[in-house]
Protein backbone atom coordinates (compact mmCIF):
# COMPACT_ATOMS: atom_id res chain seq x y z
CA UNK A 1 0.00 0.00 0.00
CA UNK A 2 2.71 2.33 1.11
CA UNK A 3 5.00 2.08 -2.59
CA UNK A 4 1.71 2.11 -3.99
CA UNK A 5 0.84 5.85 -2.98
CA UNK A 6 4.38 6.27 -3.59
CA UNK A 7 4.66 5.61 -7.04
CA UNK A 8 1.49 6.90 -8.25
CA UNK A 9 1.29 10.74 -6.52
CA UNK A 10 4.88 10.96 -7.75
CA UNK A 11 3.97 10.21 -11.29
CA UNK A 12 1.19 12.74 -10.69
CA UNK A 13 3.07 15.76 -8.63
CA UNK A 14 6.09 14.75 -11.56
CA UNK A 15 3.74 15.48 -14.38
CA UNK A 16 1.84 18.05 -13.19
CA UNK A 17 5.29 19.96 -12.50
CA UNK A 18 7.24 18.73 -16.06
CA UNK A 19 10.48 18.02 -12.97
CA UNK A 20 11.46 14.19 -11.92
CA UNK A 21 11.86 13.20 -8.94
CA UNK A 22 15.55 12.28 -7.29
CA UNK A 23 15.18 8.60 -5.65
CA UNK A 24 17.13 7.69 -2.65
CA UNK A 25 16.69 4.15 -1.16
CA UNK A 26 18.26 3.70 1.53
CA UNK A 27 18.05 0.92 4.30
CA UNK A 28 18.37 0.19 8.29
CA UNK A 29 20.82 -1.11 10.22
CA UNK A 30 18.44 -2.52 12.97
CA UNK A 31 16.15 -3.86 10.11
CA UNK A 32 14.45 -3.17 6.95
CA UNK A 33 14.77 0.22 4.96
CA UNK A 34 12.51 3.35 2.80
CA UNK A 35 13.16 5.29 -0.53
CA UNK A 36 12.87 8.81 -0.18
CA UNK A 37 11.70 10.70 -3.51
CA UNK A 38 12.18 14.42 -3.93
CA UNK A 39 11.79 16.90 -6.13
CA UNK A 40 12.86 20.57 -5.16
CA UNK A 41 13.81 23.95 -6.73
CA UNK A 42 11.22 22.71 -9.82
CA UNK A 43 8.64 24.92 -11.59
CA UNK A 44 5.60 24.36 -9.63
CA UNK A 45 7.22 22.60 -6.50
CA UNK A 46 9.78 24.32 -3.89
CA UNK A 47 10.01 21.34 -2.35
CA UNK A 48 8.07 18.08 -2.30
CA UNK A 49 8.86 15.18 -0.53
CA UNK A 50 7.49 11.77 -0.59
CA UNK A 51 8.94 9.21 1.89
CA UNK A 52 7.88 5.20 2.59
CA UNK A 53 9.55 3.49 5.03
CA UNK A 54 9.22 -0.35 6.28
CA UNK A 55 11.10 -1.02 8.96
CA UNK A 56 11.42 -3.90 11.86
CA UNK A 57 13.16 -4.45 14.51
CA UNK A 58 13.68 -4.62 18.60
CA UNK A 59 13.17 -1.85 20.91
CA UNK A 60 12.65 -1.14 25.18
CA UNK A 61 9.45 -1.53 26.18
CA UNK A 62 9.90 1.29 27.68
CA UNK A 63 10.36 3.16 24.65
CA UNK A 64 7.49 1.50 22.85
CA UNK A 65 4.88 2.50 25.67
CA UNK A 66 5.37 5.77 24.73
CA UNK A 67 4.25 5.01 21.10
CA UNK A 68 0.82 5.53 19.30
CA UNK A 69 -1.29 2.23 20.56
CA UNK A 70 1.60 1.76 23.12
CA UNK A 71 -0.70 1.99 26.65
CA UNK A 72 -2.11 -1.25 25.89
CA UNK A 73 1.46 -3.10 25.94
CA UNK A 74 1.80 -5.42 28.72
CA UNK A 75 3.76 -4.46 32.21
CA UNK A 76 7.57 -5.81 32.35
CA UNK A 77 11.16 -4.62 31.20
CA UNK A 78 13.31 -5.80 28.38
CA UNK A 79 12.88 -5.02 24.43
CA UNK A 80 10.22 -5.93 22.28
CA UNK A 81 9.37 -7.11 18.57
CA UNK A 82 8.15 -3.81 16.60
CA UNK A 83 7.29 -3.63 12.56
CA UNK A 84 6.57 -0.27 11.50
CA UNK A 85 5.44 0.89 7.75
CA UNK A 86 4.44 4.52 6.66
CA UNK A 87 4.08 6.78 3.67
CA UNK A 88 4.95 10.48 4.49
CA UNK A 89 4.40 13.19 1.96
CA UNK A 90 4.77 17.06 2.34
CA UNK A 91 4.40 19.60 -0.31
CA UNK A 92 5.58 22.89 -0.53
CA UNK A 93 4.53 24.91 -3.92
CA UNK A 94 6.24 27.95 -5.44
CA UNK A 95 3.21 29.98 -5.66
CA UNK A 96 2.21 31.72 -2.36
CA UNK A 97 -1.94 31.24 -3.23
CA UNK A 98 -0.99 27.26 -3.87
CA UNK A 99 -1.19 25.68 -0.54
CA UNK A 100 1.35 23.82 1.19
CA UNK A 101 -0.26 20.22 2.36
CA UNK A 102 0.67 16.95 4.47
CA UNK A 103 -0.67 13.86 4.68
CA UNK A 104 1.16 10.52 6.20
CA UNK A 105 -0.12 6.90 7.10
CA UNK A 106 1.35 4.31 9.24
CA UNK A 107 0.69 0.77 10.39
CA UNK A 108 2.73 -0.08 13.90
CA UNK A 109 2.91 -3.42 15.43
CA UNK A 110 4.50 -4.51 18.36
CA UNK A 111 5.84 -7.67 20.32
CA UNK A 112 6.73 -10.67 17.63
CA UNK A 113 5.21 -12.30 15.27
CA UNK A 114 1.37 -13.99 14.86
CA UNK A 115 0.36 -14.75 18.28
CA UNK A 116 2.81 -12.56 20.15
CA UNK A 117 2.08 -9.17 18.99
CA UNK A 118 1.07 -7.22 22.07
CA UNK A 119 -0.08 -4.29 20.41
CA UNK A 120 -0.88 -2.78 16.57
CA UNK A 121 -2.73 0.11 15.30
CA UNK A 122 -3.02 2.78 12.42
CA UNK A 123 -2.12 6.12 12.86
CA UNK A 124 -1.96 9.23 10.27
CA UNK A 125 -3.91 12.07 8.71
CA UNK A 126 -3.57 14.60 5.78
CA UNK A 127 -3.98 18.45 6.49
CA UNK A 128 -3.62 21.55 4.53
CA UNK A 129 -1.76 24.66 4.91
CA UNK A 130 -2.78 27.76 2.89
CA UNK A 131 -0.62 31.21 2.99
CA UNK A 132 -3.60 33.05 1.70
CA UNK A 133 -7.36 31.64 2.46
CA UNK A 134 -9.34 30.39 -0.53
CA UNK A 135 -12.61 29.04 1.62
CA UNK A 136 -13.87 26.90 -1.57
CA UNK A 137 -10.14 24.93 -1.44
CA UNK A 138 -10.54 24.63 1.95
CA UNK A 139 -13.88 22.91 1.47
CA UNK A 140 -12.54 20.55 -1.43
CA UNK A 141 -9.77 19.34 0.63
CA UNK A 142 -12.59 18.62 3.51
CA UNK A 143 -15.07 17.07 1.47
CA UNK A 144 -12.92 14.47 -0.30
CA UNK A 145 -11.82 13.76 3.43
CA UNK A 146 -15.09 13.39 4.73
CA UNK A 147 -16.56 10.90 1.67
CA UNK A 148 -13.75 8.77 1.78
CA UNK A 149 -14.37 8.45 5.95
CA UNK A 150 -18.05 8.03 5.61
CA UNK A 151 -17.48 4.69 3.44
CA UNK A 152 -15.77 3.42 6.28
CA UNK A 153 -17.27 4.82 9.42
CA UNK A 154 -19.69 7.90 9.59
CA UNK A 155 -18.11 8.81 12.83
CA UNK A 156 -14.08 8.92 11.46
CA UNK A 157 -14.67 12.41 9.70
CA UNK A 158 -16.02 14.46 12.73
CA UNK A 159 -13.35 12.97 15.33
CA UNK A 160 -10.77 13.47 13.32
CA UNK A 161 -10.98 16.61 11.97
CA UNK A 162 -11.71 17.68 15.51
CA UNK A 163 -8.23 15.36 16.32
CA UNK A 164 -6.62 16.99 13.59
CA UNK A 165 -7.11 20.62 14.53
CA UNK A 166 -6.50 20.20 18.15
CA UNK A 167 -2.81 18.24 16.97
CA UNK A 168 -1.75 20.80 14.92
CA UNK A 169 -1.69 23.39 16.75
CA UNK A 170 0.98 26.07 17.76
CA UNK A 171 0.52 27.03 22.14
CA UNK A 172 3.24 29.77 21.43
CA UNK A 173 1.54 31.42 18.69
CA UNK A 174 -2.39 30.58 19.33
CA UNK A 175 -3.02 29.41 16.00
CA UNK A 176 -3.18 25.96 14.08
CA UNK A 177 -0.72 25.29 11.85
CA UNK A 178 -3.09 25.55 8.67
CA UNK A 179 -6.49 24.55 8.23
CA UNK A 180 -6.90 21.28 9.28
CA UNK A 181 -7.93 17.97 7.29
CA UNK A 182 -8.26 14.57 9.77
CA UNK A 183 -5.84 13.44 12.05
CA UNK A 184 -5.65 10.06 13.86
CA UNK A 185 -4.09 7.29 16.17
CA UNK A 186 -4.23 4.60 18.03
CA UNK A 187 -6.73 3.03 15.74
CA UNK A 188 -7.28 -0.76 16.59
CA UNK A 189 -10.76 -0.69 16.84
CA UNK A 190 -11.90 -2.89 14.21
CA UNK A 191 -10.21 -6.27 12.05
CA UNK A 192 -7.22 -5.27 10.67
CA UNK A 193 -7.98 -5.69 6.94
CA UNK A 194 -10.72 -3.23 7.39
CA UNK A 195 -8.23 -0.56 8.74
CA UNK A 196 -5.99 -1.53 6.13
CA UNK A 197 -8.25 -0.68 3.38
CA UNK A 198 -9.42 2.85 5.15
CA UNK A 199 -6.26 4.01 5.53
CA UNK A 200 -5.29 2.69 2.06
CA UNK A 201 -8.56 4.80 0.81
CA UNK A 202 -7.12 7.89 2.57
CA UNK A 203 -3.58 7.49 1.22
CA UNK A 204 -5.25 6.44 -2.21
CA UNK A 205 -7.27 10.14 -1.71
CA UNK A 206 -4.57 12.72 -1.23
CA UNK A 207 -4.36 13.58 -5.14
CA UNK A 208 -7.85 13.80 -5.55
CA UNK A 209 -7.98 16.08 -2.57
CA UNK A 210 -4.88 18.41 -2.84
CA UNK A 211 -3.94 18.52 -6.77
CA UNK A 212 -6.54 20.53 -8.18
CA UNK A 213 -5.73 23.23 -5.96
CA UNK A 214 -2.52 23.34 -6.61
CA UNK A 215 -3.91 23.11 -10.65
CA UNK A 216 -5.96 25.64 -9.85
CA UNK A 217 -3.43 28.21 -8.36
CA UNK A 218 -0.21 27.47 -9.39
CA UNK A 219 -0.13 29.84 -11.72
CA UNK A 220 -1.74 32.76 -10.30
CA UNK A 221 0.34 36.19 -10.32
CA UNK A 222 1.74 37.16 -6.83
CA UNK A 223 4.01 40.12 -5.85
CA UNK A 224 6.51 40.26 -3.45
CA UNK A 225 4.65 41.07 -0.31
CA UNK A 226 2.65 37.52 -1.18
CA UNK A 227 5.97 35.72 -1.38
CA UNK A 228 6.93 37.15 2.23
CA UNK A 229 3.86 36.55 3.86
CA UNK A 230 4.30 32.90 2.05
CA UNK A 231 7.95 32.84 3.84
CA UNK A 232 6.77 33.73 7.14
CA UNK A 233 4.22 31.24 7.44
CA UNK A 234 6.52 28.85 5.94
CA UNK A 235 8.46 30.31 9.48
CA UNK A 236 5.84 28.55 11.40
CA UNK A 237 5.68 25.54 9.97
CA UNK A 238 8.98 24.99 10.79
CA UNK A 239 8.02 25.66 14.67
CA UNK A 240 5.56 23.24 14.38
CA UNK A 241 7.64 20.88 12.87
CA UNK A 242 10.56 21.00 15.23
CA UNK A 243 8.48 22.45 18.57
CA UNK A 244 5.88 19.76 18.32
CA UNK A 245 5.67 17.22 15.74
CA UNK A 246 5.68 13.72 17.31
CA UNK A 247 6.75 12.24 14.08
CA UNK A 248 9.90 14.38 13.69
CA UNK A 249 10.59 13.79 17.79
CA UNK A 250 10.30 10.16 17.26
CA UNK A 251 12.44 10.11 14.15
CA UNK A 252 15.53 12.52 15.76
CA UNK A 253 15.48 10.86 18.97
CA UNK A 254 15.58 6.99 17.48
CA UNK A 255 18.16 7.76 15.20
CA UNK A 256 16.41 8.27 11.91
CA UNK A 257 17.58 9.02 8.77
CA UNK A 258 17.83 12.73 9.71
CA UNK A 259 17.51 13.69 5.75
CA UNK A 260 14.12 11.52 5.03
CA UNK A 261 12.90 13.03 8.27
CA UNK A 262 13.79 16.78 8.03
CA UNK A 263 12.52 17.00 3.69
CA UNK A 264 9.82 18.26 5.88
CA UNK A 265 11.14 21.55 6.57
CA UNK A 266 10.11 24.27 3.72
CA UNK A 267 12.92 25.24 1.12
CA UNK A 268 13.35 28.36 2.59
CA UNK A 269 11.78 30.41 5.67
CA UNK A 270 11.46 33.63 7.45
CA UNK A 271 11.39 35.24 11.05
CA UNK A 272 10.24 39.08 11.39
CA UNK A 273 10.14 40.49 14.57
CA UNK A 274 6.66 41.40 15.62
CA UNK A 275 5.24 40.91 11.79
CA UNK A 276 1.58 41.91 11.97
CA UNK A 277 -0.90 41.79 9.03
CA UNK A 278 -3.06 44.60 8.70
CA UNK A 279 -6.29 44.54 9.96
CA UNK A 280 -9.00 43.94 6.97
CA UNK A 281 -6.29 42.41 4.81
CA UNK A 282 -6.08 39.20 3.69
CA UNK A 283 -3.19 37.64 5.83
CA UNK A 284 -5.10 38.70 8.50
CA UNK A 285 -8.25 37.12 7.07
CA UNK A 286 -6.16 33.79 7.33
CA UNK A 287 -4.82 33.97 10.41
CA UNK A 288 -8.80 34.86 11.78
CA UNK A 289 -9.44 31.60 10.96
CA UNK A 290 -6.23 29.54 12.17
CA UNK A 291 -7.15 31.08 15.66
CA UNK A 292 -10.97 29.55 15.43
CA UNK A 293 -10.68 26.87 13.22
CA UNK A 294 -14.46 26.58 11.50
CA UNK A 295 -16.17 23.28 9.86
CA UNK A 296 -15.52 23.08 6.28
CA UNK A 297 -18.28 20.75 5.23
CA UNK A 298 -22.11 20.61 6.24
CA UNK A 299 -23.13 18.04 9.18
CA UNK A 300 -24.98 14.79 8.03
CA UNK B 1 23.92 45.77 34.74
CA UNK B 2 21.75 44.38 32.18
CA UNK B 3 20.27 47.79 31.23
CA UNK B 4 23.93 48.67 30.90
CA UNK B 5 25.05 46.00 28.26
CA UNK B 6 22.32 46.65 26.75
CA UNK B 7 22.56 50.41 26.17
CA UNK B 8 26.00 50.31 25.26
CA UNK B 9 26.07 47.30 22.81
CA UNK B 10 22.81 49.12 20.90
CA UNK B 11 24.94 52.22 20.68
CA UNK B 12 28.12 50.38 18.96
CA UNK B 13 25.52 47.95 17.02
CA UNK B 14 23.85 50.98 15.42
CA UNK B 15 27.12 52.80 15.03
CA UNK B 16 28.37 50.12 13.14
CA UNK B 17 25.52 49.73 11.37
CA UNK B 18 24.28 53.12 10.33
CA UNK B 19 20.30 52.20 11.05
CA UNK B 20 19.01 52.00 14.13
CA UNK B 21 16.99 49.82 16.62
CA UNK B 22 13.22 49.82 17.23
CA UNK B 23 12.41 49.49 20.81
CA UNK B 24 9.55 47.33 22.82
CA UNK B 25 9.25 47.90 26.79
CA UNK B 26 7.06 45.14 28.16
CA UNK B 27 5.40 44.29 31.23
CA UNK B 28 5.00 40.73 32.80
CA UNK B 29 1.33 40.61 33.83
CA UNK B 30 2.79 38.24 37.04
CA UNK B 31 5.78 40.88 37.76
CA UNK B 32 8.23 43.16 36.26
CA UNK B 33 8.82 43.68 32.52
CA UNK B 34 11.94 44.12 29.58
CA UNK B 35 13.14 46.01 26.76
CA UNK B 36 13.27 44.14 23.64
CA UNK B 37 15.82 45.83 20.90
CA UNK B 38 15.62 45.07 17.45
CA UNK B 39 17.46 46.03 13.88
CA UNK B 40 15.73 44.14 11.60
CA UNK B 41 16.53 44.43 7.31
CA UNK B 42 19.46 47.03 8.12
CA UNK B 43 22.72 47.32 6.67
CA UNK B 44 24.96 45.40 8.21
CA UNK B 45 23.11 43.60 10.15
CA UNK B 46 20.26 41.68 8.88
CA UNK B 47 18.49 40.87 12.46
CA UNK B 48 20.10 41.96 15.87
CA UNK B 49 18.19 41.86 18.73
CA UNK B 50 19.21 42.86 22.60
CA UNK B 51 16.89 41.77 24.84
CA UNK B 52 16.58 42.86 28.62
CA UNK B 53 14.17 41.39 31.40
CA UNK B 54 13.93 41.61 35.14
CA UNK B 55 10.86 39.56 36.45
CA UNK B 56 9.49 38.01 39.55
CA UNK B 57 6.82 36.32 40.67
CA UNK B 58 5.78 32.56 42.11
CA UNK B 59 6.18 29.68 40.27
CA UNK B 60 5.39 25.87 41.49
CA UNK B 61 8.49 24.70 43.30
CA UNK B 62 8.62 21.57 41.03
CA UNK B 63 8.62 23.85 37.99
CA UNK B 64 11.79 25.57 39.58
CA UNK B 65 13.73 22.60 40.93
CA UNK B 66 14.18 21.59 36.56
CA UNK B 67 15.73 25.06 36.61
CA UNK B 68 19.53 25.82 36.47
CA UNK B 69 20.27 25.68 40.36
CA UNK B 70 16.74 24.27 40.79
CA UNK B 71 18.23 20.58 42.28
CA UNK B 72 19.45 22.61 45.20
CA UNK B 73 15.97 23.67 46.35
CA UNK B 74 14.31 22.04 49.77
CA UNK B 75 11.39 19.07 49.30
CA UNK B 76 8.02 20.06 49.28
CA UNK B 77 5.40 21.27 46.96
CA UNK B 78 3.38 24.72 46.57
CA UNK B 79 4.62 28.08 45.08
CA UNK B 80 7.77 29.92 45.61
CA UNK B 81 8.89 33.26 44.56
CA UNK B 82 11.43 33.96 42.72
CA UNK B 83 13.40 36.90 40.67
CA UNK B 84 15.29 36.72 37.38
CA UNK B 85 17.13 39.17 35.69
CA UNK B 86 19.19 38.47 32.23
CA UNK B 87 20.19 40.41 29.23
CA UNK B 88 19.98 38.42 25.72
CA UNK B 89 21.82 39.09 22.28
CA UNK B 90 21.75 37.70 18.90
CA UNK B 91 23.11 39.65 16.10
CA UNK B 92 22.67 38.02 12.48
CA UNK B 93 24.96 40.16 10.06
CA UNK B 94 24.19 40.16 6.14
CA UNK B 95 27.05 39.54 5.15
CA UNK B 96 28.08 35.90 4.91
CA UNK B 97 31.34 35.90 5.89
CA UNK B 98 30.66 37.61 9.20
CA UNK B 99 29.60 35.54 12.03
CA UNK B 100 26.39 35.05 13.98
CA UNK B 101 26.78 35.63 17.39
CA UNK B 102 25.01 35.18 20.60
CA UNK B 103 25.52 36.17 24.47
CA UNK B 104 23.15 35.95 28.07
CA UNK B 105 24.13 36.70 31.53
CA UNK B 106 21.46 36.10 34.05
CA UNK B 107 21.28 35.87 37.41
CA UNK B 108 17.88 33.70 38.93
CA UNK B 109 17.38 34.10 42.48
CA UNK B 110 14.31 31.70 44.21
CA UNK B 111 12.78 31.11 47.98
CA UNK B 112 11.61 34.99 48.47
CA UNK B 113 13.50 37.77 50.06
CA UNK B 114 16.82 37.98 52.54
CA UNK B 115 16.96 35.08 54.44
CA UNK B 116 14.16 32.88 52.71
CA UNK B 117 16.59 32.51 49.53
CA UNK B 118 17.10 28.84 48.91
CA UNK B 119 18.99 29.32 45.93
CA UNK B 120 20.37 31.97 43.66
CA UNK B 121 22.92 31.52 40.65
CA UNK B 122 24.31 32.83 37.63
CA UNK B 123 24.26 31.54 33.94
CA UNK B 124 25.48 32.24 30.71
CA UNK B 125 27.68 32.54 27.89
CA UNK B 126 29.03 33.86 24.37
CA UNK B 127 29.39 31.73 21.08
CA UNK B 128 30.14 32.38 17.60
CA UNK B 129 28.52 31.35 14.72
CA UNK B 130 30.33 31.50 11.09
CA UNK B 131 29.14 30.10 7.95
CA UNK B 132 32.67 30.40 6.99
CA UNK B 133 35.54 29.63 9.05
CA UNK B 134 38.49 32.42 10.00
CA UNK B 135 40.56 31.05 12.04
CA UNK B 136 41.84 34.58 13.33
CA UNK B 137 38.04 34.96 14.60
CA UNK B 138 37.64 32.10 16.58
CA UNK B 139 41.00 32.74 18.48
CA UNK B 140 40.07 36.50 18.90
CA UNK B 141 36.64 35.60 20.37
CA UNK B 142 37.90 32.42 22.72
CA UNK B 143 41.31 34.60 23.76
CA UNK B 144 38.64 37.74 24.68
CA UNK B 145 36.92 35.98 26.40
CA UNK B 146 39.83 33.89 27.87
CA UNK B 147 40.96 37.05 29.06
CA UNK B 148 37.72 37.85 31.15
CA UNK B 149 37.62 34.28 32.88
CA UNK B 150 41.54 34.49 33.81
CA UNK B 151 41.00 37.68 36.02
CA UNK B 152 38.26 35.85 38.12
CA UNK B 153 39.23 32.67 37.86
CA UNK B 154 42.01 30.55 36.12
CA UNK B 155 39.55 27.63 35.79
CA UNK B 156 36.69 29.37 34.41
CA UNK B 157 38.07 29.31 30.76
CA UNK B 158 38.64 25.54 30.06
CA UNK B 159 35.69 24.72 31.74
CA UNK B 160 33.28 26.94 30.01
CA UNK B 161 34.78 26.62 27.09
CA UNK B 162 33.80 22.62 26.95
CA UNK B 163 30.31 23.67 28.21
CA UNK B 164 29.57 25.80 25.63
CA UNK B 165 30.82 22.74 22.93
CA UNK B 166 28.66 20.45 24.41
CA UNK B 167 25.46 22.23 25.02
CA UNK B 168 25.51 24.16 21.28
CA UNK B 169 25.54 20.66 20.19
CA UNK B 170 22.92 18.99 17.48
CA UNK B 171 23.08 15.51 18.15
CA UNK B 172 20.89 14.60 14.77
CA UNK B 173 23.44 16.55 12.62
CA UNK B 174 26.35 15.55 14.63
CA UNK B 175 27.66 19.08 14.93
CA UNK B 176 27.90 21.59 17.25
CA UNK B 177 26.30 25.35 16.14
CA UNK B 178 29.24 26.82 15.66
CA UNK B 179 32.67 27.38 17.03
CA UNK B 180 32.22 27.83 20.70
CA UNK B 181 32.83 30.07 23.15
CA UNK B 182 32.04 29.84 27.20
CA UNK B 183 29.10 28.67 28.51
CA UNK B 184 28.01 28.20 32.63
CA UNK B 185 25.62 27.99 34.52
CA UNK B 186 24.45 27.36 38.61
CA UNK B 187 27.63 29.45 39.03
CA UNK B 188 26.93 30.02 42.79
CA UNK B 189 30.01 29.14 44.53
CA UNK B 190 31.88 32.30 45.26
CA UNK B 191 30.00 35.48 47.10
CA UNK B 192 27.17 37.16 44.95
CA UNK B 193 29.25 40.35 44.57
CA UNK B 194 32.14 38.25 42.56
CA UNK B 195 30.06 36.62 40.29
CA UNK B 196 27.98 39.37 39.24
CA UNK B 197 31.70 41.31 38.89
CA UNK B 198 32.38 38.19 36.75
CA UNK B 199 29.13 37.96 34.61
CA UNK B 200 29.30 42.01 34.50
CA UNK B 201 32.57 41.70 32.79
CA UNK B 202 31.46 39.30 30.62
CA UNK B 203 28.26 40.82 29.50
CA UNK B 204 30.32 44.23 28.70
CA UNK B 205 33.77 41.83 27.23
CA UNK B 206 31.07 40.69 24.34
CA UNK B 207 31.40 43.87 21.94
CA UNK B 208 35.18 43.66 22.45
CA UNK B 209 35.12 40.46 21.21
CA UNK B 210 32.59 40.25 18.47
CA UNK B 211 32.23 43.60 16.83
CA UNK B 212 35.69 43.77 15.30
CA UNK B 213 34.70 40.74 13.63
CA UNK B 214 31.76 42.37 12.05
CA UNK B 215 33.81 45.13 11.06
CA UNK B 216 36.90 43.05 9.46
CA UNK B 217 34.41 41.22 7.21
CA UNK B 218 30.72 42.68 6.51
CA UNK B 219 31.91 44.30 3.33
CA UNK B 220 33.69 41.31 1.91
CA UNK B 221 32.52 40.72 -1.82
CA UNK B 222 30.22 37.32 -1.65
CA UNK B 223 28.39 35.52 -4.46
CA UNK B 224 24.98 34.14 -4.71
CA UNK B 225 26.52 30.62 -3.17
CA UNK B 226 27.92 32.18 -0.31
CA UNK B 227 24.50 33.86 0.80
CA UNK B 228 23.00 30.08 -0.20
CA UNK B 229 25.05 28.44 2.64
CA UNK B 230 24.81 30.75 5.01
CA UNK B 231 21.28 30.38 4.93
CA UNK B 232 21.35 26.71 4.96
CA UNK B 233 23.75 27.59 7.97
CA UNK B 234 21.31 29.78 9.73
CA UNK B 235 18.78 26.75 8.89
CA UNK B 236 20.72 24.46 11.47
CA UNK B 237 20.77 27.72 14.02
CA UNK B 238 16.69 27.76 13.95
CA UNK B 239 17.20 23.80 14.39
CA UNK B 240 19.31 24.24 17.22
CA UNK B 241 16.79 26.93 18.86
CA UNK B 242 13.87 25.09 18.35
CA UNK B 243 14.70 21.79 19.20
CA UNK B 244 17.38 22.02 21.93
CA UNK B 245 18.10 25.43 23.47
CA UNK B 246 16.65 25.71 27.12
CA UNK B 247 15.96 29.11 27.46
CA UNK B 248 13.79 29.13 24.26
CA UNK B 249 11.75 25.67 25.49
CA UNK B 250 11.71 27.56 28.93
CA UNK B 251 10.14 30.67 27.38
CA UNK B 252 7.65 29.11 25.03
CA UNK B 253 6.67 26.74 27.74
CA UNK B 254 5.89 29.55 30.62
CA UNK B 255 4.23 31.59 28.38
CA UNK B 256 7.01 34.59 28.06
CA UNK B 257 7.18 37.09 25.82
CA UNK B 258 7.21 35.35 22.06
CA UNK B 259 8.35 38.13 19.58
CA UNK B 260 11.04 39.00 22.62
CA UNK B 261 12.06 34.78 22.72
CA UNK B 262 11.87 33.92 19.32
CA UNK B 263 14.28 37.25 18.22
CA UNK B 264 16.78 34.85 18.22
CA UNK B 265 16.03 33.25 14.82
CA UNK B 266 17.32 34.57 11.72
CA UNK B 267 15.33 36.78 9.14
CA UNK B 268 15.90 33.90 6.40
CA UNK B 269 16.53 30.39 6.76
CA UNK B 270 16.92 27.39 4.07
CA UNK B 271 16.97 23.42 4.20
CA UNK B 272 17.86 21.88 0.92
CA UNK B 273 17.88 18.01 1.17
CA UNK B 274 20.67 16.33 1.50
CA UNK B 275 23.15 19.11 1.15
CA UNK B 276 26.21 18.42 1.04
CA UNK B 277 29.46 20.61 0.30
CA UNK B 278 31.77 19.15 -1.91
CA UNK B 279 35.55 18.23 -0.27
CA UNK B 280 37.60 20.28 0.15
CA UNK B 281 35.93 23.55 0.01
CA UNK B 282 35.52 26.29 2.56
CA UNK B 283 32.36 24.81 3.54
CA UNK B 284 33.39 21.11 4.27
CA UNK B 285 36.32 22.87 6.07
CA UNK B 286 33.36 24.90 8.47
CA UNK B 287 31.60 21.20 8.44
CA UNK B 288 34.74 19.55 10.00
CA UNK B 289 35.54 21.95 13.11
CA UNK B 290 31.89 21.43 13.73
CA UNK B 291 32.03 18.45 14.17
CA UNK B 292 35.29 18.13 16.15
CA UNK B 293 35.60 20.87 18.48
CA UNK B 294 38.76 22.88 18.33
CA UNK B 295 41.10 24.45 21.10
CA UNK B 296 40.97 28.08 19.71
CA UNK B 297 43.96 29.52 22.44
CA UNK B 298 47.04 27.89 24.14
CA UNK B 299 47.05 26.63 27.63
CA UNK B 300 47.91 28.47 30.25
Amino acid sequence: MVRQTQQSLCKRLAELDGGSFRQDPWERAGGGGGLTCVMQDSTVFEKAGVNTAVVWGQMPRSAARHMGGGQRLRSGEGELAFYAAGVSVVIHPRNPFAPTAHCNYRYFEIGGADDDVEAWWFGGGADLTPSYLFEEDARHFHSVHKKICDRHDETYYWRFKKWCDEYFYLPHRKETRGVGGIFFDDLHQKPVEELLAFAGDCAAGFSEAYLPLVERRHQTAFAEGHRRWQQLRRGRYVEFNLLHDRGTAFGLNSDGRVESILMSLPLAARWEYDAQPPPGSEEARLLAVLRQPRDWVEEG
